[in-house]
């Protein structure tokens, strides 16, 4: 679909801790608006709606709205529309998300989860451009995933592939258990963000704890790595700007445990360009191509 | 290419513990060899030349042949013939597999990895037909694995997708380390049979083993699962024998580790037809498609 000048996406990026909303042409963001995550349904569905109507009257209407796309943190029925399972926001599971916006807005709406989104945006416009088996890994709350084997999305058989966030290490702890803004509030920090500036200050506590963090990541990239031979990995979400005290260690820790030798010299882990943006224009994305 | 009657394939497995070569047409075997993994280098070669040659005058002469399919449990380079990292045969690690065959027998000669092998022969003639995302797990002296998406084998960006068996769990596990003939024989058994004879005598400790390792397998399966959301998930492999021990602890264990509701609730885990034939049929069958 190709939109004129006056034609607009919205683009909706609902994460763990934060919705980000946006008028979207292509990657241009023309106007966005960013919330903590609602504590509640009532609180969610409020604001949510608030949000969606600022943005169409900046629009100047539905006229010049071509359509919302949504991103959710969480397994979806993407036929129906409707939350599955939705780890790190329990209000909307069971919840038809596809629906509601439609009724409220009249616009078409496309739903996808948001690391999905987040692949999507770096592969049609940011740093993913050109790769042909990517793997995107988000790090924000939780740990999302999206997988793209020759060119196109692979959703799996049942709509989702990629929840590398699910893997277990150990018999009980997960991916997203040791390695996201959860497992740095365990370690006693307040937020990923209080826990990176005091890492920058050079507080040891904090860079141990990146280090180690490092390390899981690590291993649970050598293990996609391991089953899935991408050309590269490009992770994104809300920890990346941390990445300076967790990336190297992760590399390191990589050249350990991949086991194809042609692998661990060539695959590629590369961040991605759109910040906090990705998930939003990736949403809106889902307007501009079929496959991806 | 079509085999006229008397035109046979060698297919070739080579295990961890075993080799099993055989006179090959489609899921037919006419001939078949089965021998223990020689311990030294000089002995490995000897006894393979020995083995093909002596299923080349079976056939009636190389007239009769083909071309020779060998499935080899390691890291491959498919275009090279080579064999890059062979965690549990260290002795082809570094060899030119496919020229050395080549050279001896005078007959074009394809190989791939022992996993794929299993995965190939199930998927074209076996309890894999049908089936448009399938992963085959191999538990044998090591765990390995093959990918096929939308009907094609992923092979990856560099010939390794499907190394699931280097899986981590915590730090310095990997999946094979729980769940293999190597994880029996840790826990006091001299071999996977006689854990499996100790288990059907009714040995208490025996079947905790197995148990415990099938928990093991349904984590791993789990974790396979959701990253690549198949339709099926199909085990083979010299452990499989055993199942009935171990594979509904597994099944237990998977309902609580699948993320997706929907693929828990519809993913088939099945076991090959072929049983130990599995490795040779696949390996023959590189010579029946392009695609597969």
């Amino acid at each position: 679909m190709k939109l004129s000048n006056k034609n607009y996406i919205v683009g909706i990026d609902i994460g763990g801790s934060k919705i980000i909303a946006a008028l979207v042409q292509d990657a241009n963001i023309f106007y966005k608006i960013k919330i903590p995550m609602p504590k509640n349904k009532k609180d969610f569905f409020g604001k949510l709606e608030k949000v969606i109507g600022g943005l169409i009257k900046k629009a100047g209407g539905k006229k010049n709205i071509g359509g919302i796309g949504c991103g959710v943190a969480g397994v979806l029925d993407l036929e129906k529309g409707t939350v599955l399972g939705a780890v790190n926001i329990k209000i909307l599971n069971g919840f038809n998300i596809k629906n509601w916006m439609q009724k409220k807005f009249g616009r078409e709406v496309k739903i996808d989860n948001d690391a999905r989104s987040f692949l999507r945006a770096e592969y049609m416009f940011g740093a993913g451009r050109g790769y042909k088996n990517l793997v995107g890994v988000t790090l924000g709350t939780g740990i999302g995933g999206g997988v793209i084997i020759g060119g196109k999305f692979f959703y799996g058989s049942f709509n989702s592939a990629g929840e590398v966030g699910h893997m277990i290490y150990s018999e009980k702890k997960e991916f997203e258990d040791l390695v996201s803004s959860k497992s740095l509030k365990k370690s006693g920090f307040n937020s990923s963000l209080a826990a990176y500036q005091s890492a920058k200050s050079g507080n040891k506590k904090a860079k141990e704890v990146f280090k180690k963090l490092g390390e899981y990541l690590g291993i649970g990239i050598s293990n996609i790595i391991n089953i899935l031979d991408p050309e590269a990995v490009i992770i994104g979400g809300g920890l990346t700007g941390a990445s300076e005290f967790f990336l190297p260690q992760a590399k390191e820790t990589m050249k350990k445990y991949i086991i194809s030798p042609k692998s661990r010299k060539n695959v590629k882990i590369i961040a991605g360009q759109f910040g906090e943006n990705s998930g939003a224009i990736g949403a809106a994305a889902l307007f501009y191509s079929q496959n991806i």
